[in-house]
């Protein structure tokens, strides 16, 4: 997430800003007034956008997965193995700056048994990356580079390592959880897409 | 968890009552006072044995840790193939009646960078199971059941599988996350460590 942000576009302003006070404060400690001092306006400049700090921070789950859906754009590939590749490495090889995220992405996670806003955003950003896992997987089998697997099974098994590092990163502080999850990715992959080529 | 309390041990019905208490009422609105409705004694008592509600929740995760330990014991196969399926089957086919444990304990994890007991029981816990695991992988290897496989590595990806179904039978309300991180347990062991045979 580069701070690159060209336009004064407030709502995406607040984003960042939002963005910068998840990171320092963690989701518990996250109050208006804090986005509004990284913001650099009052709170009421925030309010005028969002109602409550949960309509904020489901405006917030949209922002990220806007993010990940432009790093996506600038894969350029359209070879199956290759492009699967490259989309594991967006989703598992993360910069170690973004602990702090991961952190305040697992509280979040942790209430959406409580937060209706929350699940329905999860659950959307979810469906997203699995559609583009199958999308991918399903072009692979029709090009014969992949077998042919249950597409439904292996994206989601994909997502289950995914999440167990994002998990285990924040729960032991373990950056490498993510690299041994893309190994592990690697090897799933080669044993179960491409085991007759 | 069996409600096969024989003895009247006083730590172990708090841990129970604590068990009850946090699956009805889940991790942030977890009081004492709702711990001693459960026990069916008073505050008191519970403060008597444990100082502050975080005490006592660690003392919850050492209880849980041994409740598995008791089930790993059942297993007595020492093959390595039938020993490690069943060790996978205790960490992955849940009684859907756990559910409410999982929130718990999802919150609880989410809780770890500001916690340390809570981030040092995770962890013991978590060294524990790679332990069990890593035994049963290198009996394999040293019998020549199971190819001569990186078992650090082994171990930690089914783990991540392990943690990753656990975080989405939350986030997802899936019951189903577990059955599929079995399924991709079994692919990934058959893949990696029994590919000679």
């Amino acid at each position: 997430m580069a701070d690159t942000s060209t336009e004064a576009d407030p709502d995406e302003e607040i984003m960042r800003a939002t963005y910068r006070a998840l990171r320092e404060h963690g989701y518990a400690d996250l109050t208006i007034q804090r986005i509004a001092d990284e913001y650099g306006k009052s709170t009421a400049a925030i309010h005028y956008h969002y109602d409550t700090k949960d309509d904020l921070l489901t405006a917030f789950l949209d922002f990220i997965l806007d993010q990940f859906k432009d790093t996506i754009h600038e894969v350029e590939t359209t070879d199956p193995e290759q492009r699967l590749e490259l989309l594991l490495n967006k989703l598992l090889v993360d910069p170690t700056d973004h602990q702090d995220l991961l952190i305040a992405m697992l509280e979040m996670r942790s209430q959406v048994p409580y937060n209706d806003q929350f699940r329905e955003r999860f659950r959307e950003n979810d469906e997203y990356v699995q559609y583009l896992l199958r999308t991918v997987i399903d072009h692979g089998i029709k090009t014969g580079v992949f077998d042919d697997v249950d597409t439904d099974h292996v994206a989601q098994a994909l997502m289950i390592l995914v999440d167990g590092a994002r998990t285990r990163a924040v729960v032991f502080d373990d950056e490498d959880s993510l690299e041994t999850a893309r190994r592990t990715a690697a090897e799933y992959v080669a044993a179960t897409l491409v085991t007759d080529n």
